[in-house]
């Protein structure tokens, strides 16, 4: 049950794809203050969990922080934190009431659950408009099925999309791709694709490439992908001013620039220095930058990242004059604490500053708005002009395409990976606790920057955060300019990396089914343990084991140095070990606590009891791997089993989960056989142990 | 069995206080290479443990990372980072060798344990002078005694140093000191000093009161004295360059300060802008400076901490000259990727420049040695100085002093805390972790910033924190400027935190008594599990527990939003789980791993197998606490049981362990019953239960 009700005038955002009518009815459970801006007040009772908020900071449990819906270009995730680069503003309350929340507003709003006071919820915002829709179901997993239906089924990639993918930012040259191929290729470890982060373009400039680096890109891209391995270029929100260079020329001949509050093209500062901002939210613009990218996909390129849509602003110009003026204010002087801090604001506040953003307009239906209004939609609307752009290249076939910034909506045209995290053990639990909070907003394909994007990783790093990675959708390891390479064979111990990789590609079956079915049926694909087991403190409040899709629970190790960990199992399971060499141990194991050793080289997944997993066997890219032939794993009570599974040609847009097979595994004549009324699915073994 | 190695011609740290002459043996266990420097390579095995580094990111094992000995002010402890504010050079390797390794070299030194290769640890040095001390015992525990007797006996604080303070960045005026011992009078909540951060100086002038600000400040220490609260306040490294200030003066007339290179003082900003560096290596200096303490002393002030003494150092001319070039070379340019970056390293380099290190030199035996050969010494030799100088005052009786800045040897004059850390849930862990860390260093008075220096703390943060800093020494809650204010008042509920401190106060006959033990036996107050339970691997590499003294161990709740924690137990113990209400649950609990449950007003605490605890009445302060009046809480098999319990005045030097008791709990006619031949103690209370 949705219930709709609007304040003031909402700018429409496209999130939510039903039409419901907005209620007179009061607005129930919070306290509303209306005055400077609005506010809604909750007490929540000692127990209150509290669930949401896609990409963010700290728990599954949001409770005892403030977050801050403000899309912002911050690489460094520490605690500390309120904002990351997305705004979802869905929550869930469990506790005394259950219900769910969804603020329809594209301005800055903060959520302070249990922050200021550990009993209370704030949330507010300067804007008077907006549409708040409130969601009562009678279970939380209900709530997240009405909510993803009310905003539409989430993005399915290309299936080479959950292939693992290489990137670094520090490709330089086509010496540089090839040698990425060369190596994974003489190792034997599986490759899908590889970034092109943005040092591929001529200056910074969008939808160009630099040909003195890049002299034969169509043969690159071409010869990479007779290999199985595609090219993946990067697309930023700021369009160069250049003359001559003709996306700005045209930008500026037919006005599709933000504008300043002169109406003149507004001039911010990233990667090439001065640049312009599409105003993505207007259709015309959106069209037209959408538009562009149809350049590389003529070159052969099948998929894009957009980054810097927050939109990132190193500086304005009007930001820079302010900072040298202060500067020059105390360059004679006895610079002590005070000057010292000053200075240090000046410089550090030149990028992302809130003034820069109050600096601009976009043309709403011929009215300038100020960016600070609708700020959350840009990336959004970036991503869903290139959704749009590929739809018109080819209607009919997947594109692959994520994006840094993103508002809920968005999930219906691209995924998203979690930003810029740094090779720290506490961004790979970051990481884990996120994957629910994202899928709750709609968010499916989605990961984190593998081994960290910032700082320098070390192998045992590496090794946790892909035990963990090898579930993720979207599987990329990426790192920044000047960190510890970490591309897999960089690394003195190759090998357990290529069987890592190997199960990754043999779990797809699974993961790629579950995936489908979570999009198609509104559904989690990872879900805290408190949605299936509500009635069970423990569950609810375990953060650092999820499960995925219907049989399948995860706890992976992200601690150095541990030797294993404690698990909480809510019901008996089946614990299947896979070791160094593709060894696997399997036991059932009873509800409870247990202590598993699970060495550097080694992780557990767990199986529901009378459930089973679909493996195939591993290949070095999706395009080589036969899904069709399948190993099944499980546990039962001699019960018959069985399994919705879907699979497809991995790229046309066409899915229908009527075209899924039912898989059956019963026991017949003291034996257990798997069958399907698919003719193209073998089964090439059958382990089921008892339960 | 030490071993003593000597390589070139080092510098003498005065680190350690035992005479041991250089073997002439080959240095065994590393391969040395003495090319650009020095380097020491070992090959660890799998399972190989390594121990030690003191202050320091990541876990109690330090394998896998890489750590810097470069004392450093960098308020910003992310996990990649290499060098806090200390140099504690000593490590153990604990597998198929097992030794400790001191290295005393004041210069900067890294240390790469597994990190660049995951077997291998590699030391290096641009020195080539240093002693290399080899420890060699027949266990862990041995090991750190052999090492500990060899650096000498650890800073005893007053009895009152053990008492909850508390601290800000902030505190301006009287009034502002009077506020705080209200509050907390008003709401009888313990506390036994606040702590005067800069601003109570004139213009950050050392050894000065502002006036304005303090007009009566020997009142002030008087009256707050009358309610046993004393006052702490800092000194920095830095001496205001200002005409017709004493310290000044005098420093410049007698040549006290560090020189530049044309030997002139040299200049570094600091908080009140231009600065000297006191030449504290020194030994007239040293005496120089120290003395300075007493015109505080003479006001009634008893404990110092010194700070940004690593030193710190904001920006030198130089520097800032070059940053300022570097600024007006670009600021008319179209700054893209290059400039941008180059502008942040310019502002942000300011600050800690390892360039400046190299600008400025100590006078050694009359001749200029560059700073950056004994930097890791400059903190150390200050707090030295502070400790000399209160002898000079009153060689009978302990004062309180700690300092940021620290080497291996400064142990003996003074504690530290862990530096400026953040309102982060990682720091609470990290200072659980850090803690046996900094004992095998000898640095027993030690505790982090409570609730987090840096960032805005939350109420169940601070609940948490508390329930593991109401075992740590040093207990001071301390908070940045601009962050929340974290006064325990602050929060809506404050009885929890009244609890918290009442039992800190009932525990302080254990902590001390086990205290001055471990400094006077060279033992370790916290130790690692693995230290006491060598043969059991999951004792080993569990390091979120730890055991404090002979009879306890600890495990406190370092998540947020958790209802619980899975604890370790390596041998059979008495759980005691202290709940809101002053409330106790007591259970014995077999070896093994369990789940306990621990609401946010819950910590549990656990008591070997035929062993007590000593607890007395709490009090709102040490002068008022009754510790010869003890409750004996334990578990027995039915075994008689002793125990060897200190107590003195709290403040006289005159410390021997021959003036301990002996209690004596046996079990008498079915009644368990405590004795000892000191007459002073009484025993109000008696519970044992049986294990």
């Amino acid at each position: 049950m949705i219930k709709k009700f609007t304040f003031g005038t909402p700018f429409q955002t496209d999130a939510v794809v039903t039409q419901i009518p907005s209620t007179s009815e009061a607005f129930p459970y919070f306290q509303i203050h209306q005055e400077n801006g609005f506010s809604l007040t909750y007490s929540m009772s000692g127990d209150d969990v509290v669930y949401g908020l896609g990409e963010n900071m700290r728990g599954i449990n949001k409770r005892g922080y403030r977050y801050i819906s403000c899309c912002s270009d911050d690489a460094h995730h520490t605690e500390d934190k309120s904002s990351l680069y997305a705004a979802h503003n869905f929550i869930m309350i469990s506790g005394d009431n259950c219900f769910g929340l969804f603020i329809d507003c594209p301005e800055k709003l903060t959520f302070d659950i249990g922050y200021t006071d550990y009993d209370t919820i704030v949330i507010s915002t300067d804007s008077v408009d907006m549409d708040l829709y409130l969601i009562e179901e009678s279970s939380l997993k209900e709530i997240v099925h009405s909510f993803r239906e009310m905003i539409g089924e989430s993005y399915i990639p290309p299936k080479w999309g959950l292939g693992y993918q290489q990137s670094r930012w520090g490709y330089l040259c086509e010496e540089d791709f090839n040698e990425v191929a060369n190596q994974y290729e003489s190792l034997d470890i599986p490759l899908e694709s590889i970034y092109m982060d943005i040092d591929y373009m001529e200056r910074y400039k969008d939808f160009t490439i630099d040909e003195k680096r890049f002299p034969h890109f169509e043969t690159l891209v071409k010869d990479l992908k007779a290999k199985g391995i595609k090219l993946v270029p990067i697309i930023d929100a700021g369009v160069k001013v250049e003359d001559g260079y003709d996306v700005y020329e045209e930008g500026i001949q037919k006005g599709y620039f933000c504008k300043d509050k002169d109406g003149k093209p507004f001039v911010a500062a990233v990667w090439p220095g001065h640049s312009h901002f599409p105003d993505v939210l207007n259709p015309e613009v959106r069209a037209w930058f959408g538009s562009k990218y149809q350049c590389l996909i003529d070159k052969g390129i099948e998929g894009f990242w957009n980054d810097m849509n927050e939109p990132a602003i190193f500086y304005s110009e009007e930001g820079l004059k302010e900072c040298f003026a202060y500067l020059d204010s105390i360059r004679d002087k006895n610079i002590g604490i005070e000057e010292n801090e000053g200075l240090m604001n000046a410089v550090m506040g030149l990028a992302n500053n809130p003034k820069d953003y109050d600096r601009f307009y976009h043309d709403i239906d011929g009215k300038p708005v100020v960016h600070t209004k609708l700020h959350n939609l840009f990336g959004y609307n970036m991503t869903r002009a290139a959704a749009d752009g590929f739809d018109k290249v080819d209607e009919t076939k997947r594109f692959l395409l994520f994006s840094r910034s993103s508002y809920i909506g968005m999930h219906r045209y691209g995924g998203i990976w979690t930003g810029d995290n740094c090779a720290w053990w506490s961004h790979l639990l970051l990481n884990i606790k996120m994957m629910p909070s994202l899928n709750m907003c709609g968010f499916l394909y989605t990961g984190a920057d593998l081994g960290g994007f910032g700082a320098d990783t070390s192998y045992d790093l590496m090794v946790r955060w892909l035990q963990f990675g090898i579930f993720t959708p979207l599987m990329r390891n990426h790192a920044a300019k000047d960190t510890r390479e970490q591309e897999l064979y960089q690394f003195k111990n190759t090998s357990y990396f290529r069987e890592l990789l190997r199960f990754r590609y043999s779990f797809l079956p699974y993961l790629y089914s579950e995936y489908v079915k979570a999009s198609k049926n509104s559904t989690m694909l990872f879900s805290p343990l408190g949605f299936d087991y509500p009635e069970d403190p423990v569950a609810v409040h375990t953060e650092d084991q999820l499960l995925l899709g219907e049989n399948l629970m995860i706890a992976p190790v992200y601690t150095q140095n541990a030797i294993g960990r404690t698990v909480y199992l809510p019901e008996d399971m089946l614990c299947i070990t896979f070791s160094a060499g593709e060894k696997r141990k399997m036991e059932v194991l009873k509800k409870g606590h247990h202590y598993l050793e699970l060495s550097l080289e080694e992780f557990p997944i767990f199986l529901r009891k009378n459930s089973f997993l679909v493996l195939c066997q591993p290949s070095n890219n999706t395009e080589s791997l036969n899904m069709n032939a399948l190993e099944v794993i499980g546990c039962s009570d001699g019960s018959t089993m069985t399994y919705e599974y879907y699979n497809d040609d991995g790229y046309t847009k066409d899915i229908s989960l009527d075209n899924a097979s039912l898989i059956t595994v019963s026991k017949e004549t003291g034996e257990w056989v798997a069958t399907s009324a698919d003719d193209a699915l073998s089964f090439y073994e059958i382990t089921i142990m008892e339960c």
